[in-house]
């Protein structure tokens, strides 16, 4: 059950293109529902991943843990949850679930670890740090 | 039936994660297998999208005309064709069509259409043009 | 210009994940936004795209015409519009478009020939007829 | 390095469309990846997992670990590799690595959790236990 506030929640419904030949939403197509939280949250706070980008920033994904616990079928209405936590100076710790709704049944949990490369080496983005200032307190 | 030589082919079979609910390849995939074909004929006349994009010249399609005949299944082997025609200084022509290994059945037939933006503007693109001479013949 | 009442409209804005390369989204994406939006459509009059496919109605694309007037980017929003006709007995066209929003650029314009097989073969579906009569006029 | 004999190997090459606007692939895209390469493994052993769907044994992953140490780009060659144990009665633990083609440079690392659902419930797949007791050990 979903009981808490979170840092920040995004409505989808699954489209049916996102289906395999299980019926079901495939594997990978939940990476894109936590990404693209993640980039929505990131605009939320006044950071743009694509013009982070071109500026040289890149937030990549260091390491994923998903449970899937439940599958989401065609025409599915479910919401993604993010938290995030920092972890040391260069890692930033998204923390994501996805619930059915109206239901509230647990889908997945995730837990999404990140780091910031400038020109390909990690560093600690003070632009980011401030951006998410509000939401940041050590793991 | 595939009954003459063409410009290019290139071999796939199909992955299960690209079948949707109905249990056949989906629609947008074919677009997939048509560009990967593309770009692989590309490299083979010493051209390389990625690098071309980097460069500021961007091939992109205008029009783009598909016959769907026969859907592929799970594990289908394939062979995508390709022919190059020029129609005009700007536009270039890809015949493109689908057929199943070892049966031939055709899958599907496009037409594809592509021109060369430089910075965003359609221009004549003589290195695109020198390295497919070999193969343009006005349509 | 987008300046007519249309059969069914639906809202998007591009997701990071479906942008390539280039910087653009794919062209194969369009496909899955124009899919999308048909089975959305098929929902607002009753109908349920993968329902039909376990009682053995399968609704096909057999033809595909686009032209792809100006590309989408990362964080765009737009709006896909949808008209329906009937052609003869089995077929069905979708006149889809996409505008950028809010400022009705054209995206691309397509016509996407439909029909629907029974167990695989050509069927005239007296159940979508009637769901979709408001809508059919010969072409 | 890649220094060991694995249960099961399959090579790939990069397709553009795979990457997305930071020019690498997208993080989703490991996932196809890797089930492509369990799918062609289960076809090494004899199974197939749309028939066993079509069966009603459904394999599902129900957890999922990636450590992501390097991306692949356009037109990068690389191998998956797998090893398969069995933890307990019901789950199938599979270590997969991606590894570039021919640096041998470590591209990711994987371990994934799979159960069998007959008709939704987790179930001991005599079948599958059957068709994999060459490389099944407890881990």
């Amino acid at each position: 059950m979903k009981d808490k506030k979170h840092h920040f929640e995004l409505d989808f419904s699954v489209r049916d293109y996102e289906c395999d030949l299980q019926g079901i939403v495939n594997n990978a197509e939940y990476l894109h529902y936590l990404e693209h939280t993640r980039h929505e949250f990131l605009k939320s706070i006044g950071l743009d991943f694509f013009a982070l980008h071109k500026q040289g920033i890149d937030a990549v994904v260091t390491r994923l843990e998903i449970d899937y616990k439940f599958p989401l079928k065609s025409g599915d209405l479910f919401v993604v949850t993010l938290d995030l936590k920092k972890k040391g100076r260069l890692r930033y710790i998204f923390i994501q679930n996805i619930y059915s709704q109206p239901e509230q049944r647990e889908i997945l949990c995730a837990r999404v670890i990140c780091t910031c490369l400038y020109n390909g080496r990690p560093v600690v983005s003070e632009k980011i740090d401030r951006a998410a200032a509000h939401f940041l307190a050590n793991e």
